[in-house]
């Protein structure tokens, strides 16, 4: 059975983020290596032909505004790509020229089925051979477990993120059920083509001002927003979806506020959110849990029942603060690469220029303070 | 005569970020003064209407990438305006919401006529009563202050800075001259109503790949042409305007690669650039200048032959370091703050927190570290 120091399960922005972290802890080829289910950037081929990172990239780098969607400190998608909202085939194309740049030793159609603590580290089987591992990093994603019950006849609708593009939609009247981002990107695309778009969501996250991102709709959604002609987007808020129906001629959406149910000749369209990579059975029993679902994890943003399992990406969670953009969970990719450097008795000072370039967030206490000017 | 310890001189990005950083120095409201020649953010209010911010504004600051278009550690564009790429007005609106927010000390409706050193600082000639201060910072900007000669006939052309609207603007053979932000800005609104469009440059700057976004289009604007349809741009690089001949049926723009004139039935539209504001003889002298023109400072942004004039905004260089755009010259708030600060033996610890935040660069030696990935 092969063995290495550290096993980074997943090569998407976190996974590609943390394996350049992890380069500058001097690591050989031998010790390490960075497994993926399909290939380098695989979800981001599969969004919606349609859909684009809502963070802007800019090249500020050099100025100290690192690219908002960089996964290192001097590179910028805004300048290899020459855009400022990458389509998903694009950022992959980025990650898979930083894997190549940063010569990371990538595994790729390798499907971890079980993560299992043993001697001096851990046992993870997978579709082909099983891995031994002293220390493991779950970097796998969100989008491609999205988060599919909460209603009864959740089943009847089509998933957004299983859409390949909004243009083979057909029909006049979608129903979309969540108004965060996905659902807010699905809405726009389909009002652009002149359909009746209604959003039903159980806030109103399109009315929400907070000065975190992840609480509110983006800048450039909002204005994608008020670019479409007025009425062409109904707005349901503060109504909860308790079932879906399908009849002969369409689907009934029974809602906890309307009298009678609202009727789409179309399926109604899921978008209501990621389950995320730590709910698979291979992974979720080595956390604890919050009340909310999250993992619990150490200020180094290990598991705290599992000693040497780290978690990176869009499901780390600290008390209030959210890591779920590329621009905020990079912060934590020096910090988990310099306990791994602790923990593996090799120098780390190479990260130092993460947190002089201000990557590398390690006050938890952080945030908050953009005021509302 | 009212005499303040600072003077700053002008009241748009420059003068309110300024001003913002001075406010951590405790100076009393009677030691300073801001002036301006009409109001907070004029210049932006004078915008074509259709223009926008190249820089994308995002709420990040609370993660550690400020908005690219704040002008204090602590605000942002993004999350006040609800807007990406804010217009003009939008912008203005901004900064006059700082200067309420701050309390900055600002007259308006004042315009300098001379700066002149005299005992213990300057006499500030201004159109209406004399000032004296201390020191001045002049932080008047760009916007106002083209670039207008180069070539016979230029005085012919339309500046591109004056025109309101790109809708107001008839013809349908327009030449633009000038390949930068301002000459692709008018372009892609002119050729999206179908107007065939040419632009012509001395060189190809719509081909270049810099790091450096002062020296290569913006990513909103390399997006924005590839989504117009194919040929509806002519781009003419490598090519010098040599004159602009008015006939009564429209304009030949003679040219040094073109054998015969180029003719268009419209006023040719000049978008070359800003000699900005440090060229007004009220200020020139007080300046040595560099082969390029650009005025010489010292490592704390002051003139190197009037002690006690120091620059802010879109006019500083040091060496190669262009700081044009507002998240770079952003950067040199807190130095040059500090440096008033030390002049008045007023504490200057208040501007820590400008560098924790990463807006204070004070090492010239930093960048072009951004690798091409």
């Amino acid at each position: 059975m092969q063995s290495y120091d550290v096993l980074v399960v997943g090569a998407g922005a976190a996974g590609v983020g943390i394996g350049c972290a992890l380069q500058e802890l001097t690591l050989t080829p031998n010790q390490w290596l960075i497994i993926d289910r399909t290939a380098v950037g695989s979800s981001f081929r599969h969004w919606p032909c349609e859909m684009r990172l809502i963070t802007p990239s800019f090249p500020g780098n050099d100025f100290g505004v690192i690219d908002l969607n960089a996964v290192t400190p001097h590179t910028s998608p805004a300048l290899s790509l020459a855009a400022e909202h990458p389509s998903g085939p694009d950022y992959a194309r980025y990650l898979c020229s930083l894997a190549e740049h940063f010569e990371l030793p990538i595994r790729t159609d390798v499907s971890v089925t079980a993560v299992e603590p043993a001697d001096d580290g851990f046992i993870v089987r997978t579709t082909s051979e099983p891995l031994h591992a002293r220390l493991v990093i779950w970097a796998a994603g969100e989008f491609q477990y999205p988060r599919t019950t909460g209603f009864c006849g959740a089943e009847q609708c089509l998933l957004a993120s299983t859409v390949s593009s909004w243009n083979h939609i057909m029909g006049t009247d979608p129903i979309i059920i969540g108004g965060y981002e996905s659902g807010m990107d699905a809405a726009i695309h389909l009002a652009r083509r002149g359909m009746a778009v209604r959003v039903i969501d159980a806030g109103t996250p399109w009315d929400t001002i907070d000065t975190d991102p992840s609480r509110t709709l983006s800048p450039y959604t909002q204005e994608r927003l008020r670019a479409l002609p007025n009425g062409a987007l109904t707005l349901i808020g503060e109504t909860r979806v308790e079932r879906v129906v399908t009849v002969a001629e369409g689907y009934y959406v029974f809602t906890n506020h309307h009298p009678v149910p609202l009727f789409s000749a179309m399926a109604p369209i899921l978008a209501t959110g990621f389950a995320g990579s730590l709910s698979s059975p291979a992974i979720a029993p080595l956390f604890a849990r919050r009340d909310d679902g999250y993992v619990v994890l150490t200020t180094e943003d290990e598991s705290t029942i599992t000693p040497g399992l780290f978690v990176v990406g869009p499901n780390v969670r600290h008390d209030d603060l959210i890591f779920c953009f590329i621009y905020k969970f990079r912060q934590r990719f020096a910090v988990v690469a310099r306990a791994i450097g602790q923990r593996l008795g090799l120098p780390t000072d190479g990260l130092d220029w993460y947190r002089e370039r201000g990557m590398f967030l390690d006050d938890l206490s952080c945030c908050d303070t953009t005021c509302a000017c």
